[in-house]
């Protein structure tokens, strides 16, 4: 993978407008923080794992024009910062764990000088942004172990480059398991109403070499009823700490059709998705899109004026229709609680 | 319902093309038999029991150009006429179903001179379009009845005025039940890859004032896990003499998902969607659509260059899934084997 979907370019962030893509490779360069929040809340920059580099990236842009100088007017300025970053999208909890990160770099050295706490905060986000990869390689090699010789893969929205720091999460396992020889096919859900499957992920197989088919999102079951796919991979944008799994829309109807049929589906995300604050699923919280995306996809009327619209960004798959999570620090198996609570105690030590 | 979706008109087929709705409301006027053949292949004119009432209408268009004078060559006539419009789309049976009874008239009137030929054909278009409307309405009071109050129903493509020639299956159940004032809220799958939930079913309902919510295939399941639906309703292009339904594509999924959540899933059609030749649902020929409509959906390029793309256009849903089987003759409930076998008993008598 030479592609970047997102890189410090001295001074600037140059990020991929994964809006464009695969008509258009379009990059974007910028030094200011506030558009990188204007491109993650328009999905030009996407994917939990990258939303989180891309803020950690968007603190250290906004040290550089900092003017405060006493501690206070430097927690209160990066505190506006951090905060107008952590509200462009409510549910990948990366973006708010790599914000308090940040957060942290701040308290440590805002009586350091200026000069210290902007070389302290890019530290930091390289360390993000090198840490996903080195997670994204770690998850890869986990999951294809998992996965059957001759693994026929479906797999949902993106989770590669294009929405994380290295190979990609579920992606990263697809990766490696074709390194591996052990790779029959791709399926991809083209995930309406973005079609993130179509436009990115078949972009991104592509590139590889990987062989890939792509189908409606209301395919999958027929494809699973004839016996064609052997696993399900999907990615995470939050994961409680039950086990249960918060992921693009269409993930749950995926996760039941995976167990009606005996498909083994298994979530691949860093620790970094696992919200240990919530118990549930049902506590995380949901986006709706625009209704838009629905009625009008990209800029073509479909539907008549006014029509009502139900357009949940993500839904949530409950842990028991899960067959293992795939972190960074291993796989996580039933019962979720107790492994889960075991990746926290490391996270902490 | 005052719209029309087709009518004969003084010598004339006159049909809304399809493919245009909701934003243009475009009539078409042929006396050709060949072009309602290609309205059918292009969607233009299309829903199971639309297709075969088109068909009829169009082998009495033939007839109005028939020059041939001896029986033997008013045969090959019809025989090559019929063949061209059997051959347009592969799935529905009513199609077949509908060229038969043009077949059996065109035999029985062939040595009868061409004027009396020319109105049988005619009259018996105008019967199966008359029947139809009269079975959509038997089919809606008996659906309406298995619903319960306060009913919200998922329903997935389109199933209503446009696909039939009355007030629909699926749909003629829904507006059944909206005049028992039994309805609460309708939920309509888009239905990728043509949107016919968005372009068309959305379009039906709000002509006739009944709240309806619009959403993405994929987001069927959370629908359900919310508990907020209490029925699906589908329509059918074939069902197998063992229960096994083919639909559009997605119905399949559905039926996973509504099992799964204990929601019982009907299916309504006339009985001439059964096919009492075809034992089981992997009998029925599912044809594949263009590979453009996933990959260019109305002409925006949306995945790379060359993917490739599995699209059927139908899916089958095996009987076991189904809570009953709404037809004209009654409702079918298991064993299908025997509750069809009822059906084509009285069909013969």
């Amino acid at each position: 993978m030479k592609m970047k979907s997102l890189e410090w370019d001295g001074g600037k962030v140059r990020f991929l407008d994964q809006t464009r893509l695969p008509v258009d490779e379009i990059y974007i360069e910028t030094e200011d923080e506030r558009r990188i929040g204007t491109a993650i809340r328009d999905l030009a920059i996407r994917g939990a794992p990258l939303i989180g580099i891309a803020a950690a990236y968007a603190v250290a842009l906004a040290a550089n024009k900092c003017a405060a100088k006493s501690p206070a007017e430097i927690s209160a300025y990066f505190d506006k910062v951090i905060n107008l970053l952590a509200g462009t999208r409510p549910t990948a909890v990366n973006l708010f764990w790599a914000l308090n990160r940040q957060r942290r770099v701040v308290e440590e050295h805002k009586s350091r000088g200026s000069d210290q706490l902007r070389a302290a905060l890019l530290d930091e986000a390289f360390k993000i942004h090198k840490e996903d990869a080195v997670m994204c390689d770690t998850i890869g090699q986990l999951g294809a172990a998992l996965l059957p010789n001759a693994a026929t893969v479906l797999t949902h929205c993106n989770t590669g480059s294009l929405a994380t720091g290295g190979i990609g999460t579920a992606l990263g396992i697809i990766r490696k398991c074709w390194e591996q020889h052990k790779l029959k096919h791709v399926y991809i859900d083209e995930t309406r109403p973005l079609l993130q499957g179509a436009r990115l992920t078949a972009w991104e197989l592509k590139n590889d070499g990987i062989p890939a088919t792509l189908l409606s999102d209301s395919t999958a079951g027929f494809l699973m009823q004839q016996g064609i796919v052997n696993a399900v991979v999907v990615g995470a944008d939050r994961i409680a700490s039950n086990g249960d799994v918060a992921n693009k829309v269409g993930t749950y109807s995926l996760a039941v059709l995976a167990r009606h049929h005996g498909i083994p589906m298994f979530v691949a995300a860093p620790s970094s998705t696992i919200d240990f604050e919530t118990e549930e699923g049902n506590g995380i919280p949901i986006e709706q899109r625009n209704p838009k995306e629905i009625t009008e996809p990209f800029g073509r009327k479909v539907a008549p004026d006014n029509t009502a619209v139900y357009s949940p960004s993500f839904d949530i798959t409950p842990s028991a229709l899960i067959a293992g999570i795939v972190t960074e620090q291993g796989v996580l198996f039933r019962p979720y609680e107790t492994s889960i609570a075991g990746i926290r105690k490391s996270s902490k030590s």
